[in-house]
This record gives C-alpha cells, sequence and structure tokens, in this order.
C-alpha cells in the first residue's frame, strides 16, 4: 500500500457534556484568546469574522457548562465596555493547551510509527 | 476554580492534506465501516442517512488524497451491485482505530492530571 505521506494529522480535544453536547474545544479557545488580546468580546468576534451575537452565545454556553465565568465584563464606555478573561479562563486555558500539546506530541510520534507502512 | 466535572474529553483525530482540507477521520471511518457492514456504499448511506451522492464524494475525495482506492466495486444485480473494502481501506481503517484508541487512552489519563485542580 502506498498512502500519500503528504497527509498530516490533526488533533482536536473537545470537552463535552452529559448530553454530548460540545461545550469547549479550539473554537471557544481561539475566542477566549482573541478577547485577551482585544479586551473586548464584540472585538473578538468582528476580528475573526463572527457575529456578536454567536460569540455571546459560544461564551455564555460554555460557562452554564463549566459553572463559572469565563469572561470579566468592564461596564461602561461608549463602545459598550470591554471584557478580561476570569481567572478561571486563564487556567482552563491554560490546562487547555498543555493538554492539547502534550497529547499531540504523543500522536504525531504514534501516528509515524502506525502510518509508516501504509 | 469549581469546574464541573461531567464535562468529559473527546479526542479526533483526522488526516489533512497539503492544504488543510480534511480527507481521513471519524466520518470516512464510520461510512467505510458501514461499507463493510452493509456490502453497498448506497445501503451504507441510506442507513447513516446520508445521500449517496455524498457518501461517494467522500469516499472519492478521501481515495485522491490517499492516492489508493478504498471501495472495491462488485458490478451487476438490478441494486447495482455491492461494494467491499480494499485491503488498503482494512490497513487504513486498523490503522486509524489503533492509533485513535492509543492516543485516546493517553489523552483521558493526561485530562484527569491536568484537570484535576481546576
Amino acid at each position: 500500500m502506498k498512502t500519500n505521506h503528504d497527509l498530516r494529522l490533526t488533533v482536536t480535544l473537545r470537552l463535552l457534556d452529559g448530553e454530548g453536547r460540545r461545550r469547549f474545544g479550539p473554537g471557544v479557545a481561539a475566542l477566549l484568546e482573541e478577547v485577551r488580546e482585544q479586551r473586548s468580546l464584540r472585538a473578538a468576534a468582528a476580528s475573526m469574522g463572527m457575529a456578536y451575537s454567536k460569540a455571546w452565545r459560544i461564551v455564555h454556553t460554555a460557562e452554564e457548562a463549566l459553572g463559572h465565568k469565563l469572561l470579566d465584563s468592564t461596564i461602561g464606555g461608549r463602545h459598550g465596555g470591554g471584557a478580561a478573561l476570569t481567572e478561571e479562563a486563564e487556567a482552563l486555558l491554560a490546562a487547555y493547551r498543555a493538554l492539547r500539546e502534550e497529547v499531540n506530541a504523543f500522536a504525531q510520534e504514534r501516528f509515524k510509527e502506525r502510518f509508516r507502512d501504509l
């Protein structure tokens, strides 16, 4: 067998709730990191080409499942205030990124091994 | 932080081509396994609630990227013949399932460790 070895492996990690619904994964993680950068959920959504209502729903759905806030809103200003990541969101992101890194390294290693002879 | 520990981790492995397009993953794997079961792509698609044209496209796209056939068609019969997995498809599926198993076990272990104190 001569499988095309230009194919590369990607690993996606997601947190699902009891009903199997996606609650946290690459999308929420990227959105939170963009909020950290932009200091605003609205600006983060815009820079990702995402409707604000969708970004809000993603964050809200994750918060509900996790049982804690991910964003601290700062009130006021004519642009409706900004947002910062909560301490819990930072800890979650750090754990998620570290886990992803570690699992990905393991997976790439094993992929090379298992797909070498295909 | 008191993250809800009813959340569970899922791991998705995908093969992407040079342009980052998805070429093989859980969807194709499940479809191939259903073809093996049903001995027909059309029957497999139907039992998965998928249009035959979509199933055909998924298989064709994967074959193109992998550089080998995944299905052997058997011609004839008034239902348009059946299909069987090629030897290469069986080897690929076995490697994919084994890799997924191994990476998942590793990920669940590290998840418990890294998310315990969140």
